[in-house]
């Protein structure tokens, strides 16, 4: 399969456009922030719930705590996984991609602010195809900045305590050309794979670039860092017509 | 709350009234049938999967199998449930209820026409607003005759297995009153719940009755069945209309 | 093998009548109630333990709670079953019955006047042909009412929380025909399986009716819970016999 | 509590008797060995089951094998014990005795005699009262030898495979005093426990003595082995007189 | 392989001569106490760890705890043996020496002298040949007098709880020949197999003889713990020189 | 605590010196490939491990696999840690890392020329100080390449598989200031922390920088990738010293 290489990409998008984006927010009814993003094919229900205490390591000590979840629906992908409850652990891949989405977020709020209460976020992925731990992050963005304003509308907290944006993408170097937002196809062809985190001022929350064929060297980096922030900047926009002010 | 008590229901429905139903076929785009089945405010994602094995007790038998998994995302309650895989086990609940829509699904379906193969149900709660393991019924015989359509195109199985239709719906005796297809808030004050999956033919496959608070008799058992029913065959009417003949 | 098929039993038994039934109670001597009931082959020990505290979610409320766990002997069975405590957690069918059993003994005891304490039931079956979760309910409620006698002599609770009589049978269709109380070789090839359980006035508790080869029309309905409480009926007799009146 | 003290035993026993023994052939019908074993209130089912195959490390090796399981039952204690199946794993005490009983009882049968199968014992306390440990093995070899039998009655083995009887005691030091087969209440107030497990021609298998409060020296020892030797040729006579000579 | 028969040992060591042992105390930083114990080529790192509270048992009873965890690495051992945390459990032979390195401490050791504290002893065998239970009680002793020693420099505890020495030693019949200290090649070969500790004082604390292959008797018995007596002296003087006097 | 601040570090080392580096071969005697790595006070065991099968999905594809577990003695660290085999299972953390470790060693290994086997690599941290990640990856190739020494002495396989060196380094933002090798201490004060695993040749296999504390931007990427390459190149001149060619 000769995907991704040469000229063009499979579904023909320039090397730095990102898929279609599409956020619909109170996909589901009871969380204080659900959000369905789908960027192409690949579709995430983001949650956010608020429960009203904090991890026994925070307890009595006046700031909050942001945490994620991730799954996938059995068949969200090409086979059917077994599901992790039936296996009774979540595998290693699940573990970093929510520790990954927890610590992202966490970059982005002022806890103090939070007051000692705790926002779970729930990431499941009912369709996957390529980008799922990024959509997460930047879906989860969303789901996590209407739960804060669930709080703010009953005046429970009184600023805003997210400090700025936050979305995330990921860069690939498919037979030899950098591109953004990979679709699986391109994905499972390509030699580096980097998936990158930033805050809406465009600094950078977490890098994370792995040589999955080929070791790859500085001026690729500097390539995928500029490119990404270009779809970052895109996620961004979109996050703050939605949203609005973070003020 | 007197919810459910006196002459009405919470949103103003009939007592033999089922709630609006919706059915999303191809709702994912990986699996052989993925439906998504809304009734009311209840929605689950239910997927079939073919695989072309069985379990070690049917190989060599020439029979296939069809299995059921189901699960909630951890919001799709009014409170947030920990996840089953975090936990590292399936609850109780859980179980009975996928053994239950495995069961049902096995009593309609004709597994020897089905070759040595496997369906994988999963039925994936998104949000629940009571209803959840009957919708996953219904819902699922749409999936699951999705698959086998497939499995027909591919010419790979010859006659069709189903031999029937079928679909679930729930009864309760709240407040002295019987009545279809229970809402949450119904539910949570019902006297007693009853579970009933039928064919087409309009015979009974499962009757699964409990007595939540008061124990019943004969007269109730005899209109749960009698209202069960009706509601029942609307449930297999709109599967007609969708799939057409079992021929 | 045409066991149960045509004519008659494969005991003898005519299909109304039940397996003889023998009720050992103090069967052990550290339970607050021990009882060991044997329908025809089938043996469980059914033992009643006093625990002075609740479950989290009853704390404080002034009620008890009453909750029922299951298993059988890795060679209760004709082959050896694993042993659950080796592979690591319980089985679907062990859960759905301890479920089942637990919830049909609270139909029948009003848990405000148990105080705030917890009755464990243990049902571990010795021995097993067929009816291992309906034997387990007629036990189990005996070894309560001993465990309650117990609460009652050292005047731990003044009136009696158990409000009516519980025993369970199962029926079933084989061969074409309906009969109460199915050893396991009947069981084996039943059309039908129902699991009945009643009250002492003749309500019902739990109706849980599978169609396991073929679906089942109103008229077995109404026959199967006929012959139920037929046999229920001297199930309830012989608990008043020994236990005497519930005041 | 000054029980075991002083000069007697606190069921007026001598120091060197043990408690009445009854043993029950055939307790349950499916196992093809299955005794009941009585030692005072002590009593444990031990299941003998054949298998016909064995472990991968023994495979295609001609020989067969042995091994034990054990557990009690949550109230054959005086208080309630969490059932392991629940808790999700054997624990360490049951291992450990588990271990011991299915490594004494290989020690007096020749597997190269028992052919490529294996021989599960499986010992359930069903009410405990000190030296469970030891009942199952003595329990257990009279369940392996009436397996052993049902093998040699079938034609299946043709030499048998038991080289020896094989029987246990417990032996402890309470209140300075040197005792057999301790119950509970002796069992919790010793100095030290040993228990001991030796063949028909009283040769040692299993010494296992531990100092639970004073360290002892090579007198106690000398007494523990000797006190322990003339229980268990009673135990050996018993079993003698119920399966007869290993020829 | 006839290695252990015959006139001589594997390694030409005498039959009552221990193998060259090596303390090195201060082995890791981090730990109270940090003992990196080699007889032979056997390795463990034994530590000991303080933490101010007590097991839920033991909470305002003004006593301390001693308990140990026993782990060896995956290639401690000829062949790589799979992880314990991957497998989700600790085995039967793990569960089983931790329980005894605890057990054994604690009978030398004045737990309400030691304040309601826990000491964590952690023994984990970086190469094994042979003898790792012997040596991480004889290892796990002087890290506990280390911490020990810790407490009473910081004066947390008066007087020394520590009640006398405490070492272990293997001794086993191969080839016919008792011997002391088994390595592994002597070990795989044994009759029989007996663990020992003693204090000090040369009492014993644990006695734990297994017929591997054949049933053994008294005289052999006899010459088990004259052997093992003068091992476990010698480690008892190399305690002495290296810890000083308990007073 | 103002360490790591200001214009020192706190063992006032350079902001591009890495602490001082010991490698032990042939650490343990068991293993292929065994290394005791220790840079400062960091000491990790990485032993590799020859197995002659590899994974299903690679069965019969003519290719090896190389893959790593990593673990934490309980008192490696300041604190205890309970032991993962206890918790019964391995946490994200430990996942995380292990994952990485094997990810990273296959990217400088040709799978197709090591044959049908697998490398299992162990990477255990005996003592922690900071960076255990990252000389788990250091060590842990030069044990891989004593392993691949052992099959060419073998003749098991002709040519070299690894394609060249491989060296892992934390970097860390600390009080403002980019400095290499970052000590525990250093390292719970960093605003941003970022793992880089390099080759010989200078090329990139993972990168993954997290903002702890402060999102960073590109000036900042640059310094970390600039100061790493220099730390890395120096691990790389000790490999090459010890290893030899790959050719």
């Amino acid at each position: 399969m000769a995907s991704g290489a040469g000229l063009g990409r499979i579904d023909g998008r320039r090397r730095d456009q990102i898929r279609p984006v599409k956020v619909t927010r109170n996909f589901t009814k009871h969380a204080e922030g659900s959000v369905l993003i789908e960027m192409g094919d690949t579709k995430v229900i983001c949650t956010a719930s608020i429960e009203e205490k904090v991890p026994p390591f925070l307890k009595g000590k006046g700031a909050g705590w942001v945490t994620a979840e991730y799954a996938m629906l059995p068949r969200a992908t090409h086979d059917r996984s077994p599901r992790e409850s039936v296996k009774g652990k979540q595998g290693g891949r699940t573990l970093e991609i929510q520790r990954l989405v927890g610590r992202a977020l966490r970059a982005v709020i002022d806890t103090g602010r939070l007051g000692e209460r705790t926002i779970w976020i729930d990431c499941d992925v009912i369709q996957a195809d390529g980008g799922t731990r990024t959509a997460s992050i930047t879906g989860s963005f969303i789901a996590l900045a209407d739960a804060v304003g669930v709080l703010r509308k009953k005046d429970l907290i009184k600023v805003n305590p997210l400090t700025d944006y936050l979305a995330a993408i990921s860069i690939g170097k498919v037979g030899g050309q950098v591109m953004v937002d990979l679709a699986y196809e391109e994905d499972s062809h390509a030699e580096v794979d980097l998936n990158l985190v930033m805050t809406g001022a465009g600094q950078y929350v977490e890098v994370q670039g792995t040589a999955e064929k080929t070791p790859f060297n500085k001026k690729d980096m500097d390539e995928f860092l500029d490119l990404g922030w270009g779809a970052i900047r895109e996620l961004v926009d979109l996050q703050k017509s939605l949203i609005g002010s973070l003020s």
